[in-house]
């Protein structure tokens, strides 16, 4: 696989193949932009990317270069190479419509659900009943008394994530549609994908 | 429905059906043990008990009386009615072999997942490729410095929480197999269950 470059447009979703070894770039183009992340086993995709079990084996939500994010089976599915911003979401599901209309009184809005089952099919992978995606930018703050905010990403122009994979996967990204929260500073931009 | 009562010894489990309007009480008999709950809408079980989308709309990592747990498509699934414990699990995957073989280093060493999927295949529910419940009387701590530890549930002999159905349900619960960590204070011990 040579190096690949993408640029996600602002509310859109990418699919892709990313071989073992490979090096994927996740970059916040503009700024307070958060990227919905998700990955599959691209030999067996009843096996994916999974928050909870992360959380469970690297024991913080803050994961840092050097932590490796798990799959469903305790198994590596990438490690975290390097990371300007350091505040990323392994807590929170994927927007959906049906969020759009509960918490915004909002119906038929573009989602990360939608997106991430679009560029999934056609991979082959069928949509989920749903996704709880690594959330890269996402700024989720958990305070002592239990309390959970979504801020402002701490993320500025051109900060990135590094990943590299563990094992042959599927992967889909969704630039967050969502400009009705600070979740992505109250506007929607674009996200890059460098593969290499 | 009538009233029903179940013991679920030690390291078991137990499914069953909950119609809309019935209470569930759930109740740690000898203290200090996790019971990792899960419910399917019984009329169409691709929507489902979903932590991730309660904390979205609760807002808390720690859910009290009043509050609505969420479905996966932000629907009411059960209101918590009463709770004389305070602290249960949204963040953590039920237990699974792979877990005890990558953290205990233990080989097909009995688990949630594998009970919660034995227990709902009597409901005609397919094992999960992975559950994520609502696990109460679990103890998990997130620090200010984003770390994760569960240390010994709050629960004491006869402590219960009652969660009311807002849909017709197929619920299945296990009393939590680990006695290699402080989630049921090193001890498995049995979970009663009482529906009215």
């Amino acid at each position: 696989m040579s190096s690949q470059h993408w640029l996600i447009p602002a509310t859109e979703e990418l699919g892709f193949k990313l071989l073992k070894g490979h090096i994927v770039r996740i970059t916040d183009v503009e700024g307070e932009q958060v990227a919905d992340f998700v990955a599959f086993n691209a030999n067996d995709p009843s096996e994916r990317l999974d928050p909870g079990v992360t959380l469970d084996t690297v024991r913080s939500k803050n994961v840092t270069p050097g932590d490796i994010i798990y799959s469903t089976r305790y198994r590596p599915v990438f490690t975290i190479l390097s990371d300007t911003v350091g505040r990323h979401d392994l807590l929170l599901p994927a927007c959906r419509p049906e969020m759009y209309e509960v918490l915004y009184d909002k119906k038929d809005h573009i989602s990360c659900y939608d997106n991430l089952n679009h560029a999934l099919a056609a991979f082959g992978i069928p949509a989920a009943d749903q996704h709880t995606p690594f959330n890269l930018f996402m700024n989720t703050v958990v305070d002592a008394d239990g309390s959970v905010r979504v801020e402002r990403p701490l993320s500025r122009a051109g900060d990135y994530i590094e990943l590299r994979a563990e094992m042959d996967l599927i992967v889909a990204v969704s630039a967050c549609p969502c400009a009705e929260s600070a979740c992505n500073g109250y506007t929607c931009t674009s996200i890059a994908i460098d593969i290499r």
